[in-house]
């Protein structure tokens, strides 16, 4: 080790940024280097992409350059893709260079889990980033013009696969969408069909089952047809199979049904479930104790020895402990095992609506949407305090 | 012929609108029934779609609803599809239904000529409707999205066939969007080629030499590449061949190279030369004294016995003959043979500049710009009075 740790952060996610705006806190001057590596030269809010990924908000409600969430003096940022990871040398190789570390924090982003649907990696789309989310809109926008003028059933059908929390909050904002698109399109809302297809035995599988149902009555009313317990079989260019054959005509399959762990950590020598590094209570990756695993690619289990669900919520925490531990290590103190501590799950329903289970009580209808706003703007503000709140909050509509 | 006689008019374009406007004003009570035959229920201005066809403006500004611009009291207005012309039966087959006519007028629009061009009516698109143009604008777009994830250069390269007027007032609005869209989709405007390919040996031909060369320089400093001389000999579905083999790459590739008559007017035995009737003096079909045939289908010789290039000008003033043609045979007095006369050329060339012949004078610039808008303006006023000029109207940008 030099004499001046090189810590190195992959992805400024939710864990990514959250670690290094704690260790820029709390790190003194010379302490140690910090080097964030990127893709982008922005962070988005992945809670928000269902929005802009229907069309009915901007992306840029839904990114912020990361510039402005961290102190280019104390941490360098580095705008590269990631291409390796090599743990014996301590060093990541990137698209356009290598970059070598004392301690390393893995914030990359999941990957969709398809569980091998045939069809679906190559038909469906995901909402996983901004330039996803973007083709997305474009894609249905496209489709409505095309309908005008092909008169193709398909184009204005459209399927998402998977009820969870991304699937919903998804297929809310396509059903408020729609309308729109209609009256701009000159398309009769009749033709239009939005199918939500899920294999498990429930919508929001694991969700308290009277805001479940909740739920599904208010989007069944915005025009969403549910299929519940119903597996996707294969997905096609114009469509998917679904139960026992039958076909569900849609020029547009969003597939939100799993996320799994990036590739790279795999590669990298590391071993994984669903792509997922089982971590220790450090947060750090079995057998390489300079290794920090965050976010979506690390497994924590709760006491009853479940994982818990990859949510933004978690990785911020996870963010949080890791950059402590860090400092720990580098000030050769002792590290503090990672607790998380739900603050409570709200899902959107699209405009005005949402359910919520926050200490223990329920809220649906506009008391739960004013919480999902609140839940928004709380991140924001602990990102990038009151300026990032006023410029990027949503606090009407 | 029954008592009242039974005028048809097919199609609501310039041709179209005005003869229907033209009858209503003439015509006595219970003088003739007047039907206007449409296949939507909207009037377009087909010389603005080139700016929604880029996405500099919405749609809205280029077309009207028809009950807007004619008296529901006096015409009837039929929506629906022309199918067939049956002349021996004075009948048209409708998409659902028959009318029968005494006097018709053939205001139809006319189809894309490719002049045979392989691949150009598969692949590419053409400025023509409401329709076509939004899917054009979304086409683009999509393809902007698209680049952002898989990458490909001829995502955002794009090809316009043809340096005529439509060609070059659309390539031009293209060119002011892209900076937006490069904006809107983080894409390096440096990567964005634009090529308009012409083959004959000019652009804009007819034209003007000195306003040719002042259009072209304009464009090229919009970013603008042109191919001129150089025909196309093959439109592929990620691009087009050109003179020697050239290969350009454009996912985008739209076709204003030529319009020819509608495929119903051959299909109904008339003598057409590419698609278009040669009328006589009073813009009758030869042998069918009853029938009237204007606009893109009508093809109208000057003195020097070229063919007049169909342009709303011309259809508009053949609107105008036509209804007092007809109204003369009902009536058993003299028609008035057609005379064109040329009130001028504007071709814009995106935001702030234009050029323009008007009296014999040549204008470029703003000035020019600023003759574009009171043709439309101008074109409003007739069509719809004040009101239309001021809910339809671009007066600003």
């Amino acid at each position: 080790m030099s004499s001046i740790p090189k810590i190195v952060i992959l992805g400024a996610g939710y864990g990514g940024i959250l670690t290094a705006q704690r260790l820029q806190k709390e790190l003194n001057y010379n302490e140690a280097d910090v080097t964030l590596v990127n893709r982008h030269d922005y962070h988005y809010i992945t809670t928000h992409l269902h929005m802009p990924a229907a069309g009915t908000d901007t992306v840029e409600h839904a990114r912020v350059p990361i510039s402005k969430l961290i102190d280019e003096f104390k941490i360098d940022l580095v705008k590269s893709s990631v291409k390796e990871i090599r743990l014996q040398d301590r060093k990541i190789i990137l698209e356009d260079g290598t970059l070598s570390y004392d301690y390393l924090i893995i914030g990359l982003g999941g990957e969709p889990e398809t569980f091998g649907i045939p069809g679906m990696l190559d038909h469906a789309m995901t909402i996983r980033s901004i330039n996803s989310v973007r083709m997305i809109r474009e894609h249905i926008e496209y489709q409505f013009a095309m309908y005008k003028n092909d008169n193709k059933r398909n184009r204005i059908r459209f399927v998402v696969g998977g009820a969870g929390f991304s699937g919903v909050e998804f297929v809310a904002e396509l059903a408020d969408r729609i309308p729109q698109l209609c009256k701009e399109f000159d398309v009769n809302p009749k033709n239009v069909h939005i199918y939500n297809v899920e294999a498990a035995p429930s919508a929001l599988p694991g969700f308290d089952p009277e805001l479940v149902e909740h739920a599904m009555n208010v989007l069944k009313k915005k025009g969403v047809t549910f299929k519940i317990g119903v597996p996707i079989k294969q997905c096609l260019p114009d469509g998917v199979i679904v139960g026992e054959g039958e076909k569900l005509d849609a020029a547009t399959v969003v597939w939100t049904g799993g996320i799994r762990g990036n590739a790279l950590l795999e590669q990298a020598g590391l071993e994984v479930m669903r792509g997922r590094v089982k971590v220790d209570e450090f947060l750090r990756a079995p057998g390489h104790e300079h290794v920090y695993v965050i976010g979506d690619n690390s497994l924590v289990f709760n006491n009853e020895g479940r994982p818990y669900p990859p949510t933004a919520q978690i990785a911020m925490q996870q963010g949080v402990n890791c950059a402590k531990n860090v400092v720990a290590a580098i000030r050769k103190k002792q590290p503090q095992p990672f607790v998380f501590t739900s603050k409570g799950t709200v899902a959107s329903l699209g405009k005005g609506e949402a359910i919520a289970v926050v200490g223990g009580k329920k809220y649906k209808g506009w008391k739960a949407a004013q919480l999902k706003k609140l839940v928004d703007l709380r991140y924001l503000f602990i990102i990038g305090g009151i300026p990032l709140v006023l410029k990027k909050g949503r606090f009407f509509g």
